[in-house]
């Protein structure tokens, strides 16, 4: 199958209620696009067999392949089994290993079994059954009148998983691997996506295999880029060359590839100096090592943290100076060194940061929300402060402030 | 025209590349059923005039209310107009006023007016034209063959406007204004969705107004009531009365209403009952203090946490004694417990909480990944202890403790 067009279809009412967007088509899109499927439409239908069968109709009219995202579940509400089977009369059977696999799951929570969950382990007769790898339903590839439909969760964790694992590679040899289509993302920090596409705008423009997207982020500003060649080798080749152009123009603020985050790429550089950190933080409530805690191995870079929103517990857990507090205020620059001093040495470390400041909504101290300081001192004796104003409401600054402490780490450590 | 359904349809390539989520159809669904009109689809399809046209088509068939989103500007590219004319055969002109605004535009800008900005102000014949307050394309409404068919422009910010000030009081007038929509959503935990619906089943089956709709969700399970009556008091009044009636079979299991978070019914409760709480965080590595600290007003009901991630920390901050450690491990009842009696004691809190556990991917101390122990202790001398085995991979396994963390303490202090 060559130049296979894709469609879409969501199934589930809480989309067309508005409660949640539809994230999954987009990420279903992006990922098609970077495998060189065009994606022509997309289809949201609600919990209600007879429509989601019309729309089956419909998008088995006009797509190559169809990808249908939830109403596997064990409700009452989740008929894309039901709706497909009155389109195809296809048998539905059990699937022994998914029963299993759910049977097991109640018995390990000690919890009864209730009817509806044996739905989820009914699968198509024939089907190409996907094991769900961080949930309960199974996903499913069926060829229907020369089309491809593969039934997916509804979950954005188990879909992902799911399409990553078994439907990429599956979609890849269908459509017959003669061109290689090659994406990799760069991750940059301490610029801002106008001023980057500024940067590169000459090379943006020009070039056209791999081709530039420049994209905003969470953390900072990503690039993508994307190569069609005949072979792996040649892509790979097309991407690096780009990449080191790229880089001779904004490596300053290049930070990582692909699903790299910040706190990763920290992370590695503490672990290669074979050091320790330790956070003391006020506003930020625990944010900045609840990140550095979520990626495995973190024992080996950080033993801890003090989160130290009131003043109590600046003074009593990590000794700052009560004369101190009164003199300069605990948002200051004199509070947060004293607070990343404290913590490295209270957690034995080799390195404190601290975070302080007005998240809002309120003013504190006279300070205005926004405004943050962040201290970082070295069991060396290296110190430095930073004052910061962030825009937004109260999780925007702490969010920010976690992301800019992250940045400052990493200048620091690389 | 009663029982109106509608159809919400997005034209424009980007959004089939996954660059952007459709959160127009989220925001325009969420705002139509908030005036009791049904959206039965979404459809996304690209800037290709014959895809374009072929989509309406379907979509006229099936809706009464067709609400198109982009595709109005002045590129090549912007194709609605087009795709609608070659369907409708209706005529296109200029729109004076909006002429006179684009040129006006460019003079002020000092700007050259390329020609295709002169797209962007043609409308059909007797279309009820929209002045776009926020941008430069207008919207229009359109009767053909007896569906009302919206266009708006494809930015949120213009496309919100025009709907709030000029679509939904169009749509109101349609639909005729004698019924009030009104709905609520009852949030629960430690109940899972397919037994809470077990338990609602002849409810749900027998229930019409107000509807009864179970929806999962990070934190626990969620029912959504909606009712239509003829005042909004009637409207209340039947949503109340259902609201006893799940109550009565599921109450022990409510926590809160709409965007009630478990983390902020916590919050309430201390700050209604006075009283401090302190976690000592090991797997957790923060979250739970984290997701306290981001309800405003934090400092009333907590003063902070420890982030015991290494044996150390737990010895030399939380002062757990090593002996226990030794013999019953740091991943155990008795180690858990003494983490929450000795941050209450060291925070000077009334409540003290601690998660240690096992994150994963390795096993640890001799328990696979999964395996979290929970404790509660009061100033009070109250304790309890909880084992868990949660499913899933690191991430999960730590986001699962923190929910079950607030599951325990919602019981003990409601």
């Amino acid at each position: 199958m060559r130049q296979a067009s894709a469609e879409i279809v969501a199934v589930g009412t809480e989309l067309l209620l508005g409660q949640i967007a539809n994230t999954n088509a987009q990420w279903l899109s992006e990922t098609l696009a970077s495998i060189g499927i065009n994606v022509h439409h997309h289809a949201v239908v609600g919990d209600n067999i007879r429509r989601v069968e019309e729309q089956f109709r419909i998008s088995g009219r006009r797509a190559d392949i169809i990808i249908v995202t939830g109403g596997l579940g064990p409700t009452e509400d989740d008929l894309t089994r039901e709706a497909f089977q009155q389109m195809t009369d296809m048998d539905i059977v059990e699937h022994g290993p998914s029963m299993k696999k759910i049977e097991a799951f109640f018995k390990k929570q000690q919890a009864a079994m209730t009817p509806n969950n044996r739905k989820q382990g009914r699968v198509f007769a024939g089907a190409d059954v996907m094991e769900n790898q961080t949930g309960m339903a199974p996903g499913m590839i069926v060829t229907h009148e020369r089309k491809v439909w593969v039934f997916l969760p509804g979950v954005p964790r188990e879909m992902k998983r799911m399409t990553t694992d078994r439907v990429v590679p599956h979609l890849q040899q269908l459509i017959g691997q003669d061109t290689v289509i090659k994406s990799t993302m760069l991750r940059f920090m301490g610029i801002g996506e106008s001023r980057l596409e500024d940067r590169l705008h000459d090379l943006i423009q020009q070039q056209t295999n791999p081709t530039i997207a420049p994209l905003a982020q969470n953390q900072g500003v990503a690039i993508r880029l994307t190569a069609k060649a005949a072979s792996d080798q040649e892509a790979t080749h097309l991407i690096d060359q780009t990449k080191a152009t790229i880089m001779e123009k904004v490596g300053d603020y290049f930070y990582g590839v692909d699903d790299a985050t910040l706190e990763e790429s920290v992370s590695s550089l503490l672990e290669r100096r074979n050091q320790l950190i330790g956070a003391a933080e006020s506003l930020t409530g625990g944010m900045f090592t609840e990140k550095l805690i979520a990626v495995p191995g973190a024992s080996e870079i950080c033993r801890g943290g003090i989160v130290c929103y009131d003043t109590k517990v600046k003074e009593n857990v990590l000794n700052v100076s009560p004369d101190l507090m009164r003199q300069y205020g605990t948002v200051s620059k004199a509070c947060a060194l004293a607070m990343a001093e404290n913590v490295c040495s209270l957690l034995d470390s080799d390195i404190g940061i601290s975070f302080t400041g007005v998240a809002g909504p309120a003013s504190s101290e006279g300070h205005p929300p926004g405004t943050v300081f962040i201290a970082i001192s070295e069991k060396s004796g290296k110190q430095l402060a930073e004052k910061y104003t962030f825009q937004g409401d109260r999780q925007t600054v702490r969010n920010r402030a976690v992301v800019k402490g992250y940045e400052l780490l990493y200048h620091l450590l690389k």
